[in-house]
């Protein structure tokens, strides 16, 4: 094949996720990864996943393995409704809802049914990385919109919006990915107003949303959004398991529900039924609150040891002091570079993520990305000791 | 939302598999289906795959729980190597091979990656409904190449690629949907050379190649593929579980495998873990090989049912005659039009999927796919009497 092979415009410039990549250069043995969004070893529920799985495809084997709808398996969208409802605030209905591979899938249909190339969407900045490369598959302008410690800034939002007419907003509000950061009650409100007011398409994006360890639950923007601008992306990785790749889409829009599945039936048919099936079981047979309680309980702790260890490092000038989620986002002092100092930092046995990766405009290159979901505590405390080190040498 | 909302271009004019919505008519309670490509429930190793998954998940469920790489699992990659080797007649390499979330998921990785709007893509015609709306949501034109008892016409072809150019042709050569017929060596060969010559990409899906019922087995058109041109899509669908959506992509062009991959992390991240490695314990435990034995011989027989019954039907002027694969298709004497027809033998108490939707551009009103592999014999003898007297009558 020629060296000059073509390949699709919408591929061109596209590397692939560079944490992906880092991932590959930083997974030495015996290196502590605050690098990852990975849910710790302990928190996955191998025997339990294990007799269930057993236990569905013996008993219902036929169906299982047989094809299933795109729509998702029926059963599960009506165990969804009522969880969507506990736990997100959202009214909705089976038609509504659709079983997804991953909400990473979600996004990418919402991208496909809804728009064009150079069409506009709002992020916040920084942002999920996964996210900004696939509106770069999508051939979207991406405009980053500054976010404070109450999320989204709206009055920098409002002036995206008046300046740049967006078709859709793409929004991690709860714990946000990478900053650890919750949207303020008020502008949940607010973003849905907007939404509807200048006709934007909302992709919630809210993985980490059941993850929370001190504070209140908020209501999900939809839960606000009369005008049907949102769509809510949820997924079972963070709180079941990542493996398993299962997550929803609520969209109360029938035409763009459609479409999404039109979309969904190129993509890969239908998500793989067991696996729909097992979520089902979770939330039938009351499993994932006691899961989440106790997997809460642990992250938690993580994560005040973290912050402990933080407040003790002369090198970091400020960090994110989340509520949830799985991440703190860490501002270096002196202008250090986040990314020169990577390599020395994996010399010494701990790795993270450079904090300029998750900017869409580069930059900010001081900042980094620490997880606490994947480490157990005294591998935290070794952790950001020779980060400390690390930045101290 | 407004009812005039706008969508992506993409999907404009894409309504969605006709065959799925077909489905949902045509599927009351009673009603023998000769519609559908859904492999005999008793062909579903229930037993086996309930039992594999509880070990699988208990004795490795931290790693299959976890995140994996969007690549595929190295154990499964590795396994894949003699498989396609030993089946498909492919040396290939881990690097090469690529697991994915069904074919499906392999054919549109394969146009996101390579195609842009506009560009000429060849196919059989008829041809899968499923890869036509594909096509179609990445806005390529689709140039329908006519085919005989030996699959694509070479002259058709060769006209085709003369005339239009193309950037790709899409085919299946082994017991091709909707026809069951299958491409002969020569043409095998040529299609090879003629990639090569022109510069087209053939995306080769080959779903069903390892289920013959006689003759002898052809190597794939990759077999020949000196220079790169061609890209293989299997599936484990038909030989072990559609439900378990997994499939894999064989593209020893490195680019275009990156490019595919980078796609695939916005698509899906990776393929559920769980579900590659059951397809990996049957490869590796050899328990493929006597499945596939014992369905074939199975499906053979109900293929051979579904002829007999052809051949004493009056109203039937001429059909396929499969060596494999899942599907006969069938020509209506008199210009009688199967879409008018298939109410009324719905109301009688059969279905089956009327020929048109499988060409690109319509007509062939008298055409007619029916499935064999999901009845068994005495519904394939009623379903068949029925079809008879809705013909007569």
């Amino acid at each position: 094949m020629s060296v000059n092979m073509r390949f699709s415009k919408r591929t061109e410039g596209v590397t692939g996720s560079a944490i992906r990549e880092l991932f590959k250069l930083t997974a030495r043995p015996g290196v502590i990864s605050f690098g990852g969004g990975n849910p710790s070893p302990a928190a996955l529920p191998d025997d339990i996943v294990a007799e269930i799985s057993r236990e569905l495809v013996a008993s219902n084997g036929k169906v299982l393995l047989q094809y299933g709808m795109t729509e998702g398996l029926p059963s599960l969208r009506e165990a969804l409704v009522p969880y969507i409802l506990n736990e997100f605030s959202v009214k909705t209905d089976v038609s509504s809802v659709l079983p997804v591979t991953g909400s990473t899938q979600a996004f990418n249909l919402l991208l496909d049914a809804y728009t064009d190339p150079g069409d506009v969407i709002l992020t916040e900045n920084p942002t999920f990385l996964g996210a900004t490369q696939a509106m770069h598959l999508h051939q979207l302008r991406v405009i980053p919109v500054d976010s404070d410690e109450n999320g989204l800034d709206m009055d920098a939002l409002g002036e995206a919006i008046r300046r740049y007419h967006p078709r859709m907003l793409y929004t991690i509000p709860t714990f946000q990915n990478p900053t650890g950061v919750t949207l303020s009650l008020e502008r949940r409100k607010r973003i849905a107003e907007l939404a509807a007011q200048y006709d934007i398409l909302v992709a919630e994006d809210d993985p980490y949303h059941s993850l929370r360890y001190s504070g209140k639950a908020l209501p999900t923007i939809k839960a606000f959004d009369t005008a049907g601008k949102v769509a809510l992306m949820g997924s079972f990785s963070k709180v079941i398991s990542p493996g398993l790749r299962v997550g929803f889409l609520v969209c109360d829009e029938p035409q763009l529900m459609r479409k999404c599945v039109i979309c969904k039936q190129s993509d890969d048919l239908h998500t793989a039924n067991l696996n729909q099936a097992i979520v089902e079981a979770y939330l039938r047979r009351n499993l994932l609150s006691p899961h989440v309680a106790q997997i809460s309980k642990r992250y938690g702790a993580q994560m005040d040891c973290m912050l402990s260890c933080l407040e003790n490092m002369q090198g970091v000038e400020r960090f994110t002091r989340p509520e949830g989620g799985l991440f703190i986002f860490a501002w270096l002092r002196g202008g250090v570079n986040a990314t020169d100092m990577l390599m020395k930092a994996v010399e010494r046995g701990v790795a993270y993520v450079p904090g300029t990766h998750f900017y869409p405009d580069g930059g900010h290159d001081s900042t980094l990305r620490l997880n606490f979901s994947n480490a157990d505590i005294p591998t935290i405390q070794r952790g950001m000791a020779l980060l400390d080190e690390s930045l101290k040498g």
